[in-house]
């Protein structure tokens, strides 16, 4: 249809939000304050000190890296967009966007503030996450209810990525109600699911 | 015409502005800071009296993705680009990088600096969304009146269109007036405004 | 030639370095302290007395936007890159990316600290610019001189386009010799500049 | 295959990374605070004593934009992706997005600090970039031996660029060991390495 948008551009602003994103993380790397370091090894103590801080922004690398492949995958199926699928993603968009926020409040509360600083933390992170993967669902369950998929797409293409994609909000609410208890090991479970993420998938050669 | 470029870097420059404003609203969830939080449930304490900087997070982010999604409805709609055209959505996208410093302004002085301070924020936040609905209305009206359009646009579609984006300026103006008297009235018709934005449209089928 | 790169990448590319650029802008806009400021008029003053902040912004923007046309413009006239113009257009972008940064120093020297500091902040300002227009006059020289322009393009557009924007650099150098000795004869130059940048062309109907 | 991913988004993703976080290493520039610079030469003095934070910047910026040059031309020899290469690519970014902190971290402890601070600054700089090199030569072994390439790459090209990129991050981690005993040493090293890429190439006229 003439004057009908493609799906292009919302790839390209959506690469422009996880590319903004994924840089505005490493703004919690702080250089601790010249004036405040003296003598000896006293840089080198400081930016140990930071190493939750570290840890975190490492581990939202990841998340968000694994969300953007998907993002690119599932867009590689879409034929057109709908009203409801710029609104999903938008809200996909906004749970990546407070991503940077929560990985924050993670890496200065997770050590040094008891128990209860701890799981506030980790909670909000896990439940921003949670958040994300019910609108990368929704994006998804959008495009195949509303005939956005491309008409050459395999039924067992969608069958498989629709039993895979399911298991994200699942196992983040999981990993954020776990925090209330255990804020240590959901952070663990999510490191876990991290190195999940990179490592080659099983079965054959790469494709 | 070689050498003379088409309208797809406009929309690649476009969209790195929206991406980057969008995320930038982020930077105003800010995290408490450590050394001043104490015991218990002190963290989550200061997280919710940050409540109306996050409704205004949240507000700006629904409307800039409304902003977006008819700015690619209206470079779908166009052949070609002209002086003016460039210029129009120049300063469309100058009201687009405001609306993070009107947020902040109204996440922080909506409450708790009486009524004053919450007029000019309300006012300021209104009139930066006018200019913006003005400069985009103006984008239009170059498209149509210098023949930029696409030639195969059905004329219906171009006269749904106008009818429909000449609303923005004239509510966002009224929001601005409003804001004068009532502040909190304004900001009311705006978030119902943001809800309206994502509800399916009324009609058939979504397209 | 398999596996040589087109221009595609440096447009994306530069357009992304334009567009975050070009937001950046809107982080001098401070929101004005909320423990500093207290009853009726108080945050209208404040926000009042940035205006230097305000019109280094806006003009700052204006000029960063006629750069962006002119990149597009030029870009469009390319056929293939090399070497150096991969660098003469990499020495434009470091121009830009430090508009910001002088502009920042414009808008807090401009004022208030008498004939020195408006000195420095209207000459740094102004060799910024000069920076900027020798890189892109030096881009479109390689692009003339290597042989990197598109076959079909008309000879006499190449020369326009050479007369045209060989103006820059030196209109850029004058004003910030001119600011060693009138800041605001430099500063009032600059502006009107800007003003007719965003004017529409003499001649014939718009293009 | 339907629904299979081109290497179109993974260019645009990094193309956007790439652009923020070039444009970040600007935000090391600071304006000198307007409270604390009073009479005559105070501005221009507080701007000199910045000269470590400005040749950092500089630097920087020359070996982000060779390595963006170099991911252009790798990714222009790419006929499609894998699960690695997109991970080796995402710790590509990863290394790139955590240079505008190595670079503020060497800013600020370049000078002043004695031989401790400029030591670590100068060996957590150099490391970031060899982590970098060696992100970016297993994204190169993982096209070459995953049958990623286009098909019609000449073999010698493939040969030629292997034994050029193999180099970066054996300099690099040179440089961060060096960085150890002799830190001014290193950073020399760096500079010439940024000079020699911004000359032109030796050989026949430009490609």
């Amino acid at each position: 249809v003439p004057g009908e948008p493609g799906v292009g551009r919302i790839e390209s602003v959506s690469d422009g939000v996880f590319a903004v994103a994924i840089t505005l993380l490493a703004l919690d790397l702080r250089v601790p304050d010249p004036l405040a370091v003296h003598g000896g090894t006293a840089l080198l103590d400081r930016l140990g000190e930071q190493w939750p801080v570290y840890a975190a922004f490492v581990l939202s690398f990841v998340l968000i890296a694994e969300v953007w492949i998907n993002h690119r995958r599932l867009f590689a199926c879409l034929g057109r967009a709908s009203h409801g699928l710029l609104w999903s993603n938008a809200f996909l968009l906004l749970s990546v966007i407070t991503i940077p926020f929560a990985t924050s409040l993670l890496g200065q509360y997770v050590t040094g503030h008891g128990a209860s600083g701890r799981r506030v933390a980790a909670v909000a992170y896990g439940a921003t996450w949670a958040f994300g993967g019910l609108a990368f669902n929704l994006t998804w369950w959008q495009a195949r209810h509303h005939s956005l998929l491309r008409a050459d797409l395999p039924a067992d293409t969608v069958l498989r990525l629709t039993h895979r994609w399911v298991l994200g909000p699942i196992f983040y609410t999981v990993s954020a109600v776990v925090a209330l208890i255990a804020p240590w090991v959901s952070l663990l479970g999510l490191a876990v699911l991290g190195v999940l993420f990179v490592l080659p998938p099983p079965g054959p050669p790469p494709r």
